[in-house]
């Protein structure tokens, strides 16, 4: 069938799109996906791990800078990237699409190729969702996978060191760009469109000891204070050691440090375990290509940024029901 | 904690509304719900069922006749309708709440007893969700379940009864008393806001050869087209054998035939087994108080109601991207 991408995507039709959907997506044998009642699959393990995050348009993104291809893509690495914090495998997936009715057919082929093209990258079979209309895009994305150890955010000990993959701020700094130009491109616009969830670096961790561990979604102090409140922990961390995203540093009108610090969507694994521990993880991280950073180690409580406690700076916080 | 119910919402906060949902639902031992990146819970069975559902302010209810206790009851109803049309025992769930931040708090204490209300009458555990600012109320569930034996809308057989339980078109008559009065109530409008899916009815159906089976969601001549499609084969119904709900004789406005045939939201359940089994399911669900009606016969092609063609009565089904 050949379709109009201009024309608004009403004139497919639920049934059109669901078709679409159906055509893109092939459940493997036996498994029944996208067109009964509810999907029908073997279960993944004994200990499923189950993860629900929906993006919204004027909340998580804008349409002048965020592609159909860019929203499928984010809604399904943000979900794995949970189940990457839980040191979990992912398997299933379900969609929830809401769309104004004037939405180009053009952009939600495009939509379908991004979610296609990440839950290819990942592993994920999408088996089913749901379309709504709506005056805002949305994306939801529901992940089962599962785990034989899952990685809560409660396990931190004493003592332990605090690691964090990768470099902090890129997506905010991305994010800073595209406000201030919709058309702009390069690594940093790259990293806020289309992250990559550190899958590949939880998997290698399931052979060391990590006690606690939680991704950068809502910037690194937000995070990390969840885990260590989640472990009735604090810590020290020592603002030299956070690794600042290189690029952040030729932007000039965005301090990197703030981007790392506070800057949301980074998607790196943040994870305490035995100091000890910490030169096997770095050489873990060598053969996958992920650098691995010491940037501080849990303490008995209170959380610290270089003497300064995390509330003083929390000025700049997220938060969905509050934010402007 | 006690609550001002007339405040906004953004009051509480992302954080003071996960903490109202994290007390509210407790999980087995075992298992982690809500508070981390993702759930964790021990898998129902070997073969899982996932379904997802979404309600949305303005496309399935208005704020004005619908409330929080109404929604998150029938966010939960809607979806263990699905898993019941599939034969499917449901288990574990998450929830996406999307809202203003203007809305009170105590419409969003009231949506979260509905949700637990409903979550406890037919044995669902709530263990996570994801909760985003929206300019539409909305409130989507997956619904994760299991089965040993799905039943799916393609294994209707030439010759097969078509069977449907309880009465139709009484969601679709309280609609109408809604949008005329949203103060209104009475049997037809508990039916549209607080439906009771079949999920007695559907266990019960375990211990008899179901060929095919559907829900009534979108209308019983949709939806028993949809399970005839996906059987590559058609029917003739008898329209005088249609149960129709007997509370709508009493509108006066509303055709009663019409809104069993096209009104939505019943959940009831349609489906298909041989003509000698149908005295056996009469009687099983008379065990349960829920009536069977044989309404029609499997054919081999063409929906025929009364010797007229689905087609030529389909007028008045419903899109999501295309009504009004």
């Amino acid at each position: 069938m050949s379709l109009d991408r201009q024309a608004p995507v009403s004139s497919l039709g639920e049934d059109g799109v669901v078709a679409l959907l159906r055509d893109r997506f092939v459940v493997s044998p036996g498994a029944v996906g996208i067109g009964d009642d509810a999907a029908v699959f073997a279960s993944p393990g004994d200990h499923l791990v189950m993860t629900t995050d929906t993006l919204m348009e004027g909340v998580d993104f804008a349409l002048d800078y965020f592609s159909g291809m860019d929203l499928g893509w984010k809604a399904v690495a943000v979900n794995v990237s949970d189940l990457a914090a839980m040191g979990a495998e992912p398997s299933h997936a379900v969609a929830t699409l809401c769309l104004p009715p004037r939405t180009s057919v053009g952009w939600v082929t495009d939509l379908i190729e991004g979610l296609a093209a990440a839950a290819d990258r990942w592993g994920v079979e999408l088996v089913g969702g749901d379309l709504s209309s709506a005056e805002q895009v949305s994306l939801g994305l529901t992940l089962v996978g599962h785990t034989d150890a899952a990685v809560l955010r409660s396990g931190a000990g004493v003592g332990d060191a605090i690691a964090v993959s990768g470099a902090l701020g890129g997506s905010a700094g991305g994010l800073h760009q595209l406000r201030r130009d919709p058309s702009a491109t390069g690594p940093l616009v790259e990293r806020h469109r289309r992250p990559h969830p550190r899958l590949e670096l939880s998997r290698a961790l399931r052979e060391v000891p990590v006690g606690a561990m939680i991704d950068v979604s809502d910037g690194l102090l937000v995070d990390l204070g969840r885990l260590l409140a989640a472990s009735g922990r604090g810590c020290e961390v020592d603002p030299d050691l956070v690794p600042v995203d290189p690029a952040l540093h030729g932007l000039g009108d965005l301090d990197p440090m703030q981007a790392a610090l506070f800057g949301g969507e980074d998607f790196e694994l943040v994870f305490t375990l035995a100091g000890e521990e910490m030169q096997k993880v770095i050489a873990v991280g060598e053969t996958i290509g992920v650098a691995v950073t010491r940037i501080g180690t849990v303490t008995h409580g209170g959380c610290l940024l270089g003497g300064t406690t995390f509330d003083q700076l929390e000025g700049k916080r997220w938060d969905h029901l509050q934010s402007p």
